[in-house]
């Protein structure tokens, strides 16, 4: 093999894993649209558009949502520290308010230098005031020691899964449509994906009878199922999981003894109702259920600094809370993060902010809950403004907006444009979303992307773009493509 | 298996390459360090000292190194561009220079809000000031888009490492003594490690002899030798590998088609001679050999901004930059980054500032100099100091030091000792870093960790805690255990 000419790797002889991994949320499309964003930030003239949108990825700040500047001030203290040598100048002339000032020297003397490693599982203070977040939003106490500081959720994920998973026979239920990044650490670790499908016409609810019989089904073949992935409030789907919905999936998990995946990173984007944690219902069907049939499930539940009004995904910040699981399993984690050292440490801080955020009567309340208000009606207007769009287009189908920042429309296309597709050897979703692209610089992502029913087309969105004039743009670009093919 | 009482996962059925890894740089010692420090903390006055000291991670900032005033000045104003409403406050009373402003504002102008994702392969503009580094420190050009921002140099690694090794018959070579990332790593991924070690006689330096031999037998015995791992500066060795050494390395590793994995997080570590990329050696040696022999070699090189005068661990910032890979490997490279979304953006700021410090002339420049050169003499002295205690010891060795953030002396220990250590189930070198711990507050990593020739035994010690005190401690605690177990 070593007189072969050519580099030594080649996509033959590389991982297989890997190279059988996919992960459309930034494929082709994602990189043709930073291509069109180069192209006009040059002064190009022939696009038939002047602004690329990306709506193809939950990146607010990216678009049009402005930090929250209660937590961009501690911040840039936690950054330069100095500065807090000068409190008069920050709190007379720069607008820093006392209660920014002592949350900064606070983390200061816990964190010390952002600049150094942390202990693997995170800052301990910040452990302390997650657990104390957690306990505020459930009713139920949390303890420090379960939680891990993460590199946002999908670090958690992927230590999560690399765990969890021993190989070909190690099966997870995963949700279909689903956030990619389940399909793609599945594929990297080569364990079996075990794909239970959501209920469009229940508005992507969970439906019990689906996941036991893919469930079952995976059994049959032999597959070791041992987890269940559930992404509450769902994405690509946006939706949002009543508490009788939690409590069956749980008693399911029970019964089939799956760990529990919940990825809660949407948990304050609810429209609809409110957000129910998985470990609130677990800890209220432990305390409900004397026979301790409850007090062995294993359950994960992710959290992030990304999406939220907070929406500071450039962090990297997140956590996992850990409930049940056997302290050499637990070992075996601490291990796995503690190669990678830890999670940014000014992403942690950020974490604590977002988990202690100023509160009614500090300095600093009245502009961050203006702050946050704005934001939240603001992604409300929008998803209502695009879900009203949408139900006009023809042949476009869409749910009520009840949670995450996606929308996630059934498209219905002329059999001509399957046929134009398949000429190119793409997919329907795939094609359609392509032309949006190029006749209107907005990316969405394929539902092929996320996983979708056989003969079925969708594509997501977000609703973070500021105004509605691209949305109009959409509809626009619909109407043609609909006359070209039909 | 569902009705067996207890938890779903346990050591026996989880993922047995995690379960293999090992990672004793953060292991037992430093999680008792951590409980010693817990307890002073709350003013126990039970245990032999009165602070601990973590020798054993090289963690500048948690320690005696101060950040450097230009980076973080710059930092505090990305992470709240409103104070650049203030410029005349920033300047009069706060000590921004003009320079800090003005790179703040440029960067800002290229990454938007540090709280968005940015591009999955790091912000291109900050890539192209890597690029002009790399063209600064070796003569030879740069191409910003084979350059990837990381989370520190370790995600670097691993995501190398994921796309490089397809099973157990991929075998990687692997410096021993190494920095335990390699060999966890490996592990994890179920790839085969293949040992070659360094040659503690000659400075640590590497034996093309050895090599060859490790590589040959691995081999022989089946396994697909397709990478080799060279730190360099070394950890834990220090040692600094001189520009004739690299070469031959190159030599061989185009000889045999390997990919070179060069880990270069300490290149301004260097006390003795100067430091030598493998980037600069393989360029030289292309335009050397006309008849493209050394065309295809790939290479990809990492770089932190964790260690050097940087010293800011905590940021996760890093980069790869490739050479000679095939474009459908880049693909999945930047597929697998692609799945994680990106390096944390304020990390990829700070790589942005250490591979563009202020220079002569910019109003930054002299503070910056001045701290720079402190740390560094810093560095120098107690490293010097720590060389000098060590010669002093009965049964300890130690090289002058070369490089990098530590001593890796080797120990000769009474064979009660051994006795002891067995007793306890534990080696003789753990032992010794154990009893150090418990009497001292000294945290140390027994040579085991990173690997050592059978029959001998060391211990890493970073050189970073301040004055010289804890030195005296090593000694008097050393010549106590010599005289318990002589």
């Amino acid at each position: 093999m070593s007189t072969k000419p050519g580099p030594r790797l080649n996509a033959q002889n590389i991982n297989p894993n890997v190279v059988a991994a996919q992960y459309a949320v930034r494929g082709e499309l994602a990189v043709k649209s930073e291509e069109y964003r180069a192209k006009l930030a040059k002064g190009d003239k022939d696009l038939p558009f002047d602004q690329v949108i990306s709506a193809n990825i939950g990146n607010p700040q990216q678009l049009d949502q402005k930090p929250i500047t209660f937590f961009r001030q501690v911040l840039s203290l936690m950054e330069n520290p100095l500065l807090l040598e000068h409190k008069d100048v920050l709190t007379n002339q720069l607008g820093y308010k006392t209660d920014v000032i002592e949350r900064a020297e606070w983390l200061l003397s816990k964190v010390g230098s952002v600049g150094a490693y942390s202990a693997s599982a995170g800052v301990p203070a910040i452990k302390e005031s997650i657990a104390k977040f957690i306990e505020r939003r459930d009713g139920f106490p949390a303890d420090p020691s379960k939680i891990y500081l993460s590199g946002g959720a999908s670090s958690g994920v992927n230590t999560l899964l690399n765990v969890i998973c021993a190989g070909p026979k190690t099966g997870v239920l995963v949700p279909i449509p689903q956030y990619p990044l389940y399909t793609a650490s599945l594929a990297v670790l080569n364990a079996t994906c075990v794909p239970y499908y959501l209920d469009e016409a229940a508005g992507w609810g969970t439906d019990l009878d689906t996941i036991r019989t893919a469930h079952a089904k995976a059994k049959e073949a032999g597959t070791d199922v041992r987890a269940l992935v559930v992404i509450n409030p769902g994405n690509p789907t946006g939706a949002s999981l009543p508490e009788d919905n939690i409590r069956a999936i749980l008693d399911f998990a029970r019964e089939e003894k799956l760990v529990v995946l919940a990825d809660e990173v949407y948990q304050t984007n609810v429209f609809e109702g409110r957000f129910y944690s998985f470990k609130q219902v677990l800890r209220a069907l432990q305390s409900e259920n004397k026979d301790g049939k409850f007090d062995h499930q294993e359950l994960a539940s992710l959290h992030s600094v990304s999406k939220g009004m907070v929406g500071e995904c450039g962090h990297r910040g997140g956590f996992f809370e850990l409930v049940g699981f056997a302290p050499e399993v637990e070992a075996e984690i601490y291990k796995f993060v503690s190669i990678t050292l830890c999670a940014p440490v000014v992403g942690q801080c950020m974490v604590e902010l977002m988990v202690r955020p100023p509160v009614a009567g500090e300095p600093s309340y009245e502009l961050y809950d203006r702050e946050y208000s704005r934001i939240f009606n603001g992604l409300r207007e929008r998803a209502v403004a695009l879900h009203k769009a949408f139900s006009d287009m023809e042949g476009v189908e869409c749910g009520t907006p009840q949670g995450s920042m996606y929308l996630f429309p059934t498209i219905r296309l002329p059999a001509r444009a399957a046929e134009a597709a398949a000429k190119e050897g793409r997919k329907a979703d795939e094609f359609y979303c392509l032309r949006l692209l190029e006749a209107t610089g907005i990316c969405v992502v394929p539902g092929s992307g996320f996983g979708q029913k056989e003969g079925t087309l969708h594509f997501r969105t977000t609703f973070l773009a500021p105004g509605t004039e691209w949305v109009g743009r959409i509809v626009d670009f619909h109407k043609k493509f609909m006359d070209e093919f039909r």
